[in-house]
């Protein structure tokens, strides 16, 4: 059997602050059309791949965050991308920062949608492990401000039946936690697209600076590996404001190889013909869960957040 | 800071059917005895470290199957182990068979034992991620009858305050799958311990065989990284009884690095001096468990054992 799905991972270069959505834009249908050109089915972009990484800034007037914010999907500047998809015939994924009006309450995620090759979203996701801080931290080069900026997602972490199998997305650090494959793993996933915006310096750790691209990769490989799927990891990356963030762009198989990997840090296209079926022999094997998980024992991963040790002395 | 605990892996090659606990004994004191010259506060031996991993053969009586389980620890055979450790004031670990007789019921665990510097056993593990299968399936070159064989562990995975920190145990197939490390990450574990019997053949699935040690790598790899601790992964190597199981012998820190690696798959020592505190960077800023986990988000991972794909069809 073979159900193939060709996959363009559509790295960006930084997007500055002043660049418009309508620039960026067209960067990403021109990464897209080089896409249908190598004949993919799917194109993924970033994470906020319409606007710069604002939450590096301290910003205090809530309308000038909210200029960083998507009111509508698509909306008159993302108008083209969807149009321009359709009329290609070629589905995509972009994460961008969703300002929303839910129970009366204005509410702010940071999302990523899927499109099919007709330009209807069919899939939807908000960040739910969002790193870094909520206050000023003025020591820092830079702020990493999620925690102030988003809001927790309220949507789970579903999968939607597209592209032939059954894709699930997730966004940035949720790839570091098992927690996101696995709970898309317990639906049967066969691809995760996610985006990224890694800064290369991690301020309160600058000893674990050196590994960012090996601890993007290490988390992304088990990951496909623990959970037989693919895993399509697209980062926004190089010189953005001043902050440097890592490339390392990868398409990996439910084996964990990585079987293509950008090398730059611009805009990169690399591309894989991604067999779904790839994953069959680790879902009914190694990896069989209903014959081999053990959910019983499992217990302390959903009962507390946070670390208890053992009694005695530290 | 700094909390040093020397740590020897010792790897073993092949324990041939014909060899007795005797004869293992005196190996496993020739490696302790290595690694206390070389300063090790610990040595760690492999899953069923006392005998050939029996699990590869079909046997239907039951005194045959017993004859490879322990029913004291220590026993006449492995006291001179312990007696050695004792004298040397050197810790160890080691897995083995263990038949018992609880609530008045005879029962079989694969299981292993963390024993301090004074020879008395500190902690206990009974391996809970069972692989293979319990029924004959005599189209393979061999069994894997470890469903057969064992009941399913029923400590848990605890962890135990000593060597100066907090120290847990699992088995093998425990160490593919993500739960093992999180339910000892979430009690704050600083070095896990682990033995394995891995045939690089795997039945079902002959087209990962080239894969086998990469994918060992690779889960201990991330398990460390994942959950800011060692991973000691000690092999039992080499062509056993026909059947050749994997090397990779590892002591991995908790950034994910494999810092010392066995290169053979005969009985081989390797040492590395492990930083406890080597973690605190990662579990008080990017794995700060409280501060970024979302447990409400991961129901899924205890609800069920199977995958359940979503409505529509396949």
């Amino acid at each position: 059997m073979s159900r193939i799905v060709t996959v363009g991972a559509a790295q960006l270069g930084p997007i500055q602050r002043a660049h418009s959505r309508t620039d960026v834009v067209r960067r990403l249908i021109d990464l897209m059309r080089r896409a249908r050109a190598m004949g993919c089915d799917l194109v993924a972009f970033p994470e906020l791949g319409l606007t710069t990484f604002f939450p590096r800034w301290w910003m205090e007037d809530q309308a000038e965050v909210d200029a960083f914010f998507e009111r509508e999907m698509p909306g008159p500047e993302t108008r083209p991308l969807f149009e321009e998809a359709a009329r290609l015939g070629i589905g995509f994924t972009i994460g961008y920062a969703e300002l929303t009006v839910e129970d009366g309450r204005t509410r702010h995620f940071n999302t990523s949608i899927l499109v099919d090759k007709a330009g209807r979203i069919v899939g939807k996701y908000r960040k739910i492990h969002l790193p870094g801080h909520a206050g000023h931290e003025p020591w820092r080069a830079f702020q990493h401000l999620e925690k102030r900026y988003f809001e927790v997602g309220n949507l789970g972490w579903p999968v939607s039946r597209a592209f032939g199998g059954i894709m699930g997305l997730c966004i940035c650090n949720d790839r570091r936690w098992p927690e996101t494959y696995r709970v898309m793993g317990m639906q049967g996933v066969e691809m995760v697209l996610l985006g990224y915006n890694t800064p290369e310096h991690h301020p309160p750790a600058p000893e674990q600076d050196h590994l960012a691209e090996f601890h993007n990769h290490l988390s992304m490989q088990a990951g496909a590996y623990q959970n037989s799927t693919w895993v399509v990891g697209v980062a926004k990356a190089g010189v953005e404001e001043g902050c440097m963030l890592i490339g390392g762009t990868a398409i990996i198989a439910p084996s964990g190889e990585i079987v293509a990997k950008a090398l730059g840090r611009d805009d990169e296209l690399i591309v894989a013909a991604c067999d779904l079926d790839h994953a069959v022999s680790y879902k009914t094997t190694i990896f069989n869960f209903a014959a081999h998980r053990r959910p019983e024992a499992y217990g302390l991963i959903t009962e507390r957040a946070g670390v208890v040790p053992p009694p005695g002395d530290e």
